[in-house]
Formats: structure tokens, sequence, C-alpha cells
């Protein structure tokens, strides 16, 4: 795959691994790529883990989806885009994106939770050499933050794309995990005096704040009321 | 420090090392206490990422912050979990906290950007073995989520805590990292037509729905009007 602008064809499910399966709460787990795609597009931020050194490094940065792929960027500089760079064939992450959708407050406490909707990909990123593959993918991270961004927003110079690295990682070995549901308190402990319920995150964003140096008469974009 | 149920006292700084210095935008970095417990005290999702036969995992898990402490916890059959039981002496871990505040949407697609405050944490999570500390530590664990919970909830008995593992990380080789303000466009492109500026998150709870098997006449709890 390596090199390669295609992206890999989507599987009726993810093979589960000795990684992507998990050691408790099996029944959570899911290898539906429309379940994994549906939790990666609601998100940006992802936590990206390397190993430097022999120890594990855990960053948060945006990425976005292409098919059975993600992409991630960042400067030229930040370290694991140069350790891609450098490593051959390729740096071994892990890729986590996390939902939280509400907060389980049971009676006991051994019961308190959360609901979550999670995906793990393992695998080995790529350093994105090919300079169209490596713009679709610059367009697919501002997309992925606001749809229909990238078509209004002027595109990377070459000074720009010089800076940037970009590096490709399959959906391949891949699991999403997810909490759904009420509490689940012992039957003993139903008659109890302590509040139980769940508490919903409420998720969205609040009216966009024009740049003070705008062009006058710059509208506030269609696609923003959609977010 | 191991074994040891007071927690390590609070540095003037964490002292910065070759794993916390960033190697881009290092002026948005701080090793200052106090932003990184503001930090830390927002959230209780963390991604905690471990080695597991050389290759990185990262994996979403509650936190709780007690002084210079982290605690995480878990089945006792849950990977990092075990894994920290059997590991002599500890398992080198790094755990963090990323919130998103703001969209930056620049008329360069190169400048656009979030708003964020994140923590990352290096170093050795130990088992906690001490019964006390661990009691703490669970009830620490519900607080974090919920302050006040944990007075208001069944502790766990002796199966749940036999059946509960919680692994302890000092914070001593810690940063923050910030992006604030608005957008950064290079001044060539001030006059673009694109739309330019800053999209706040929203964030907060939708209201609390009460268990359908509540024991009658059993109120919202007050803490809950403060999330």
């Amino acid at each position: 795959m390596q090199g390669t602008r295609q992206t890999p064809s989507r599987p009726a499910a993810y093979q589960p691994t000795d990684r992507t399966v998990p050691t408790r709460s099996a029944e959570r787990a899911s290898y539906d790529p429309e379940v994994v795609h549906a939790i990666l597009d609601e998100g940006y931020v992802c936590h990206l883990g390397f190993v430097r050194d022999g120890a594990p490094v855990v960053l948060p940065t945006l990425y976005a989806r292409v098919g059975e792929r993600l992409y991630v960027h960042g400067s030229t500089g930040s370290r694991p885009l140069r350790m891609t760079g450098q490593a051959d064939p390729g740096l071994p992450v892990c890729l986590t994106v996390t939902h939280v959708d509400a907060l389980i407050l049971a009676r006991s406490a051994f019961h308190h939770s959360i609901n979550y909707r999670s995906v793990v990909v393992h695998g080995t990123a790529h350093d994105v050499t090919d300079p169209e593959e490596k713009r679709l993918a610059l367009d697919a991270l501002v997309d992925q933050v606001v749809a229909g961004r990238a078509a209004d927003s002027r595109p990377a110079n070459k000074k720009e794309l010089a800076a940037t690295a970009v590096i490709r990682l399959d959906l391949d070995e891949v699991s999403a995990k997810l909490r759904t549901g009420g509490v689940n308190d012992e039957p003993e402990d139903l008659g109890l005096p302590h509040w139980a319920g769940v508490v919903p995150l409420r998720k969205g964003y609040d009216a966009p704040l024009a740049d003070p140096a705008l062009a006058p008469g710059t509208a506030v974009p269609d696609y923003l009321a959609g977010l």
C-alpha cells in the first residue's frame, strides 16, 4: 500500500486481532466499518501514540478520514512526523478517537461509568510523499473540522507545503468500542436512597466570532450553520 | 515513592526534560503546576499510552488527580492494569488529557488551527496495593467526574475492590501545552474574501435523566446543578 494514492477497499468487517479484541466488555466491541467510520467522522482530534526510546508518547493531533485511510499532519519538525519520515518501513502507531456521550451515575460507586464511543487503530504510519495525495490529505484535514471549508480558504503554497508533513495510516487493524444505555446497578442496590441516572453531555458550538481584521462585507458562510 | 500513601510535594515548576520540551511552538508549553492542575481538574477522560510487544497502545480511560499524583482504575483483567501489576518496577506510560476550546478558521488553509489545552505526563505507573490508598483513589475517581458524588453512593464492597485494579502515576515529568487567541493569518492574506474567525465549542450537560427504577421521592442532588 505504501506510496499509493488509492485507499484500500472497504471490508465487510475489520478482522479482529489479538490487539483489537478487548480483554473485558468484549460485547462493547465492533468491527463494523460503518460504526468505525461514523465515530471517526464525528471527530477531528485524535490521540496518536508512538514509541520513542522504548517509552510510549501520546500526543493530541488533528486527523482526517479518506475512505479506509487516516491522515495526520504537522510541522516537518514535530516528533512523530519526523520519526515517520526517517522510519523505514514506517512508524508503528496507535491512533485513538474518543467521544464521551453521557455520565452514568449509579447507586454504587462501582457501577459508575460513562457512555462513550471510541475507535482504536493499530498500524504503521507512512510519510505521504506524493504531492497530489498530500494536497488531498490537507484538504481532507480542513474539511474534517468544518465540512466545506477547504474550498473556502487559500490552499497551501509551496513554502507551506514544504513545511508540512503528512502521514497516512490505513484502517486495517481497527475496532470500535461503545457503551450506551443507562444505569446497571445490582438488584439489591435499587432501593438505596442515592439518585441514579444518566447525565448527557451537551455538544455544539457557540456563535462564530469574526476576526477583527475581516474584510468588510464578508458574511458568515452557510457551512458554519451546519456545525 | 512506591508504596507510599503520601503524594509528592508540589514543585514551584515541573523540570523540563527532553521529552516535555516540544520540538515546535515551544512558547505554548507550560511547566506551571497551577496551569497543569487546572487542565487536569477540568477533565476526567485521559488517553493512556503504553508499550505492548514493542508497539504503542493508546486507550481512553478515567483518571483522577490527588495532589501531585494521578490515579487510573479498571478491571484487574484490563491490559494496562494487569501489565502494571506484573511489571517490576512499574509500567512506563504516557498519560494525556486534552480540551478543545475553539476552532480557528483562517483565510489560509495552512493557518487553520484549534485552541486547545493539553497535559502530557510521562512516567512509570505503579499498582496501588495499600487498601486505604486504593479506597481514596476510587473516591477521587468518582469525584473527578462529579464533585461530591463519592459521598453520595454506596462504596465498593470487598468483592468489587478485589475486581478493581488502581494504578498511580506521579506528576513529575509533565508539561501543559496551550493555544489561545484568534486567527494568525499572513499579512498579505488579510484582504482575501474568506470568512475568518473563532468558533468556540459549547460545553456542558443536558438535564439529568433519572433511572426508571429510582426509589420514589429521590431528588436530583444539588451537586449536579454545579455541572
